[in-house]
Order: C-alpha cells, then structure tokens, then sequence
C-alpha cells in the first residue's frame, strides 16, 4: 500500500528517537545500542507499526527492530513506538539486512502480510523465495526462525514449498489462524484487523533451522481449536 | 464411513480376480504379478475404488494396488475394476504393508481423505503420524513419494508437520484443489465428488523423500489458478 507522504513525516523520522538513522553504523553493536544483551526479533515490513509495537510493549524483555521501506508508513509506526526502550525502528528493505546486522545478531524474523507478488514472473521477489530464505539462514548462523502470517493463499502455498525446498522445519501451522489455538496469543497488524474482520482466513507458520524437531506434533499439545471435536474429559475416562 | 455388508459382498470378493486373497504371498513377486516391470503406485484406504480404478484406466502403463480395510466398501470397489489388468485390491489394513511388499516394490503412495482421527489423544492413529511416515519411507528404499488430499483443515495442518518433522520435501501444494491448476488432471474420490459439491475446499500436497527440490517453485512453472491475477502477455510486453 502506498500512502501520500504526510506533511509531519519528515519531522517525525527525524526526531523520534526510535528511528535510527546511521543503522549501518550499529551493524554488530545492537546489543550496545539497546544496552542489554536481550535477544533481537526483526519484522521485516513492520507497516504502520501495530504489530512490532504491541509485541514491544508486552514483551520488555526482546528487543524488537522493525524494518520498513515506505518513508510515510514507518512514519506513522514512529508514532506509536511511544516510550518503548525495546523498539528501534529503520527506514530500508529487506534486500539490505547484510548491511544492518552481523550474522548472529538476530534470534527471529517475523514476515506478516509480505507482498505476495501474485504475477508468476515476479515470484523471485517474494519474501518467502528460496533465494530469500538462504540469505535469511546465512545472517541468522547457527540456527533461527521465522514467524510467516498471510492472507493470500497462493503466498503461503508458495512459501509452504520454499521453505521445505530449503529444508526448514515447519510447525504450528494454521490455515485460519483466527478460529485456532494460536489466536489467544495472535497480535495483530492493521492490515489484518481490517482483512480478518472481513471473515477471510489468515493463514500462519513457523519455519525454523538449525533444530530438532519436537517429538510430539503442535496439534498433540495445543488446546484444540475448537472443543466440539473433543471429547470431554469425564467421557473419554468411560470409554 | 462403514456399511452394512451387502449379501452380494462375499461373492463378489471370493470371485472378482482383482481381489488378492493370497496377498502376502504375492510380496516380493507383484512384478510377476502383473506381468510387466512397470512402476506400482497403492492407494491405501482405497474406499469404493473410484480413485483407483479411474487412475488405472488412464494410466496403462502403471499398475495400481488399492488397499481397503472394510469388507463391503472393497466389494464396491472389485465391482468396479471391470477388466482392468493393471488393478488389484487387498481387504486389509495399512498396518501391514510390511507384510505385502518388499523394499522398493511400489514407487508412490496415494493417501485420500484418510480418517482425521480427530480427538488429539488419537493422533498417533493418523496415517500422516511421523511413525507412519518413517515405516512408508523404509519400505519405500532411496526414495519415494506420497500424495495426499484430504477435506479436514486439521489433519493437512497437522501432515504439513509431519511430512516437515521427518524431512519429506513439500511440493505442489494446494489449499483449494478444485480451485487450482491441479484441479484439470485431478481423479476425484466418491468422498471427495460428494464433499465438494458443497463448496468446501480441498487440501492436497506432494512429499517426496530421496530427491533433490525442483530449482523452480511449483507456482513459477504452473498455469495460474486464477488467471485474472495474471497480466495478459502483450500488456506485460508493453509493461
């Protein structure tokens, strides 16, 4: 989405001190800029900052950074970043995370509602590609994790092959994360409060390397999405 | 589903020369069997055949073995094979493939709308469970595929981990089957024709093991789905 740069953007970018402007300049030293070595998430394409906000705010303990390309729309997400000592904010694409961090440095990715580029010749510029997904893995080291949601199906389908091509581990998958067990925790972006309140499916994962795979599937832990296919306690002890 | 044994039933499977009776004596022989060296592709929990017979009448040149626990659906099923030569079906239960192949004597696995077994305590039972998916992939050998459709929102999130967790790669995945580029070759099942004429999607994937990935995404090769995401080509020329 594209907005009309707003007359106080400018002013706002430059002042808040959430927006880092000499971000190249932290490559290797975040932990020192947020004077803790808490783990670092990333959300690459934060939009209006809903999102990397409120997990800020409910989590004190991670450091969150939010990467976003629209000059206006990171000036919005400068706005709400309040007080937070946890949140930075930076002005670039996804294409120059080498140039922000050491390998390492980082612990997640989140990627919600990425452009879906739904033209076939454009699918190399997906988020999710697999080209991404080896660049993402160099910068993450030894191991790491990314959190996907999205609202277009022919994405996911996409990003469901790209991660098994590249041979990350799947887990806690939804294909309509609003009616799941994950909703409880689910914080939303704008983007998705106005889509999902339109009654579409959101779909979800989370892609890790470097890991073993849990022994017992998500679906074997979770609370069930929706009772009514349980069977109460007291029965299934009668059985 | 299960049925009341129809009074044809044992007729039809002690007479129908698509019906193995001596089954297990068959392993390591199929090839025999059919007469020919061409690949075996079983279809476990075959139902009323139609999948698997449709399948056989299309594809001469591979043989197809369906499985089906329940006496009076395989009944249905051997009515079917009219004379197909590259068709055979066994009553028995998906526990005991060991025990009707050889290592390496079947190339692909269908599994169609297998039972959900939806309560979790249950989900060791699904034959998606990674126990099933390891006791598939030793009798497969160096490799082997399984493709998988299935109308339960659950039991495809929870296979996608499945299939992940035991490293099969994902491929060809659709999260609406009838509604994809799939939907031109798909044989649809008796649960499936009636299913999805009430306009519920459909779920379907491919893994593989013992191959490396496609260089190109399924969805960069594919036709579109919906070709009015697609820019037509002389527009894209101009673009």
């Amino acid at each position: 989405m594209r907005m009309r740069s707003k007359r106080w953007t400018d002013q706002e970018l430059a002042n808040n001190p959430h927006v880092i402007k000499d971000a190249e300049e932290k490559k290797g030293h975040w932990a020192e800029y947020f004077g803790n070595d808490h783990p670092i998430y990333i959300e690459v394409g934060c939009g209006k900052g809903n999102f990397i906000s409120k997990n800020a705010e409910k989590y004190p303990y991670i450091n969150f950074i939010g990467i976003e390309k629209q000059h206006t729309i990171i000036g919005i997400a400068a706005r709400k970043a309040g007080d937070l000592p946890n949140l930075a904010l930076i002005e670039t694409d996804a294409k120059d995370l080498n140039e922000l961090f050491e390998v390492g440095e980082f612990q997640r990715i989140y990627l919600n509602f990425s452009d879906p580029w739904p033209k076939r010749r454009n699918y190399k510029r997906r988020l999710t590609y697999r080209e991404f997904l080896v660049s993402y893995r160099a910068l993450f080291g030894e191991k790491g994790e990314i959190f996907f949601k999205t609202d277009n199906r022919s994405l996911f389908e996409f990003s469901l092959e790209e991660f098994s091509a590249d041979k990350w581990l799947l887990s806690h998958i939804s294909l309509d994360l609003h009616h799941s067990p994950y909703a409880a925790e689910n914080i939303m972006t704008e983007y998705e409060e106005r889509f999902s309140s339109m009654g579409m499916p959101i779909y979800r994962l989370e892609a890790r390397f470097g890991v073993e795979p849990d022994p017992m599937p998500s679906s074997a832990v979770l609370p069930a999405a929706d009772e009514d296919t349980e069977t109460p306690l007291a029965i299934q002890a009668a059985e």
